[in-house]
């Protein structure tokens, strides 16, 4: 089976960059799934009911979220009713939706997306490594194809949550940083890596802000409020060949697409 | 003119990898400089005579760095002697060593290198923007090629140094997240531009380190002493053209060599 | 003289605490100069021309701010008309209002407020060591008596000025905490200092908010929005006695006022 | 029954200041229980069996610990053996040592001892709040007097746990900053608390340490290696008063003894 995995979406630019690209895609890669990081889809800033719907209609199947998760209010609400989103698993019991879910693909395969996020340079959630050893116990026949979207900021945590998963899942792929990375390979164990998807939104900008506030806040360190930056925009993700037999990655590859 | 730079070089293996790759490339590219990052070059934290030395003879004729300068002693006192190295320039005055020096190519081209540290999620230094400037303002007229190696952790100010030396520099290369990035550009006005140039290195590894020791300490977080992994290395950098009349970057490719 | 110093003012709570106290404490001791840190006054988060002017109207004379300066967009203008605010000097060059100001008691005593701020967990901005240098050279003869406001996390950053500052500086006070310490002592030289003033506002509040969102939001870690705590208020303060000859304090005593 | 709650001891001056300031102590209050924070007893950083030994020699029952437990590593192996030891609660599961432990006054009451660290600024380790809650369910009818050591930073997260425990434990005493703060209280429900007891160690120092160095590495940004200061010491701490048939605190007050 083939999955596409996309960076964090951006704003309008971002959203409107998966409507363009993603039919496309999905065609010519006969695609399975499509999952895409959105914590970032509404204003560059949480998701909403609204920017979600248009993601889900554009062809996404799944989105994962980060540490803005939250950053609009309606989402505590509105992720506990739509099982299509997943947020980072190790937030403390009690907290709205969940961070797995099993999804069916067309064909019928059984699709497990886990959702963590890093604790480097972030918030103080409950420990990512112990988190997924718990969910992957819960999971264990349950799905043979399982994929992580590991948010985070330090490489050292990502590159250390892919070893620690490389023979346990299908992939683990990082977001949050808004930039590709360019060390994406198969683990031994069959398990698809990749630091980071990238974003995708607006090219000219600082991870999809407008660059002259962001400069400008870097400098005076007065705090700016960010807006979504406008123009040419990008499409950044990776497509990921799984064995749905076994539940092993047979390739990867990194996909930059610009409008 | 044609410039290699290397991504921070880590411990024996990364020296390993410059001797092993630096001959065929010289040859292959025809590079009139070779700019490696060492601050991870003696033992994988900080920089020694001897190391630095190893990387003179291997074919580098600069080494900047990074917050790792000062873990060797010796540096702060080497550095002084070391006209090859240059340190992040915002450390505050009265540090030893230049954040800035300009060389001269074999076919006698001037080349200033720039070494700049982040700020965010990092040291509390000057800043890196305004020192910049600075810089900038003193090189007039002395250098058409200039080179910044900024060294850094968040994507955002890597980028935002980016746009904000456009046109002004020839190249601004990232370091400090070992792990290259896939956005390597031109930006407006000729400047090579790229968020991180990555490791040179063991493959195998945690940015570098052994990886069980660094899972067990992010799951553990006690402070368990890092070691260089062994095993196979790999090799990281761009190679950028330069039009050495305008200074402007006319192109950058990756490069990531493995044993 | 005698200088009462005021640690934090929270909110409305914290603005009454000051108009409820000052009277009378201004009689009982005869002070001569009033400065207050604001950077709470306003809705607990950043200062206004509204909220300063009943500040000033309550007998202040002199308001210094800290981290939380600009979160009040409109501070950034009005700050520049208003003499009778200093925010942290180490903001860098540009930034509007002014870090120092001398002001004249009504015995004609003239008195320098500094403020600064920590970097140590806070923002990227200029090294508070140095430019606190750069305004003592400035100061020299304009004004034997000098205040410190040192607005910063980290108790190690405190006390380092508080050294640094040492037979240099009437008074060096710590701000930001929010909880008033116990180390009060006159440093050799005749520098008083204290690490932190403490907080003046709602008392049954976890320093100034209402004690329950803060609790959620550090078990759940979602952003949820600080309110101002009601409820009975307290006063935290210091009175410093300066001799205005050497400008060396002989005394410095800690207030704690309920309500 | 009363109790004596020592801040950080740091180095060989925190050491004679608990042995010259105990037997006095003990006397003139009656102490029914010394509880000593130790994370700083083996040169202002760690513990170490020989140092831990001196403290229980001079009188200490019980050491609490902090974000430096691990930094010798002998304490590894030694806090396992080492039942009058307990170090933060919120590591996880299968670090070494135990975060609560139960001990017997000579009179027979018991007194149950939980170390929490805080995790703003610190390690990324367990919610100090969810594993308080778990501790507590547990100790119900093992232990009426119940008292808590809150190693943290930010004032912030240490009253947000003084609240959370309010009526629940006998005191809250948080440790970590190495200044005495002036908020002891009492809170609703009979719980001691302060933000912080001071520590116990070097006056002429910033948090124990060599000011000099201190400075040097605030204004450089090197990273000099610290040492403890030598010169007069300081003794820190509270002693409370605890009704041992509730379990509800009566009284806490603060000591500073000086050489
Ligand atoms: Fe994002
Ligand atoms: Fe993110
Ligand atoms: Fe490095
Ligand atoms: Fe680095
Ligand atoms: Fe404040
Ligand atoms: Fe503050
Ligand atoms: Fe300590
Ligand atoms: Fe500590």
């Amino acid at each position: 089976m083939r999955l596409l995995m996309i960076g964090d979406v951006v704003g309008r630019p971002g959203r409107t960059a998966v409507q363009v690209n993603l039919t496309e895609l999905k065609h010519e890669h006969e695609l399975d799934m499509v999952i895409a990081n959105g914590e970032n889809a509404a204003g560059g800033n949480g998701i909403s009911r609204e920017t979600a719907q248009e993601l889900f209609s554009a062809g996404v199947d799944v989105l994962t979220m980060g540490n803005h998760v939250w950053n609009k209010k309606e989402a505590l609400e509105y992720i506990n009713h739509e099982k299509r989103i997943v947020r980072p698993a190790n937030y403390p019991p009690g907290t709205p939706g969940n961070g797995v879910n099993i999804y069916e693909t067309r064909r019928k395969v059984k699709v497990a997306v886990i959702n963590l996020s890093g604790r480097a340079f972030m918030q103080a959630i409950d420990c990512p490594f112990r988190k997924v050893d718990e969910l992957l116990k819960n999971l264990s026949d349950k799905a043979k194809v399982i994929v992580v979207d590991f948010h985070a900021e330090a490489t050292s945590e990502k590159i250390a949550m892919g070893w620690y998963l490389a023979g346990r899942v299908s992939a683990v792929c990082g977001t949050h940083t808004h930039v590709q990375t360019a060390d994406e390979r198969i683990l031994p164990g069959g398990t698809a890596y990749i630091t980071d998807l990238g974003m995708t939104g607006p090219c000219e900008s600082v991870i999809g802000a407008k660059k002259e506030i962001v400069i400008k806040r870097f400098i005076t360190q007065i705090p700016l409020k960010f807006e979504v930056a406008s123009g040419l925009f990008q499409f950044n993700g990776v497509i990921i060949e799984i064995d749905e037999i076994t539940g092993e990655a047979v390739s990867i590859s990194r996909i930059q697409n610009y409008e």
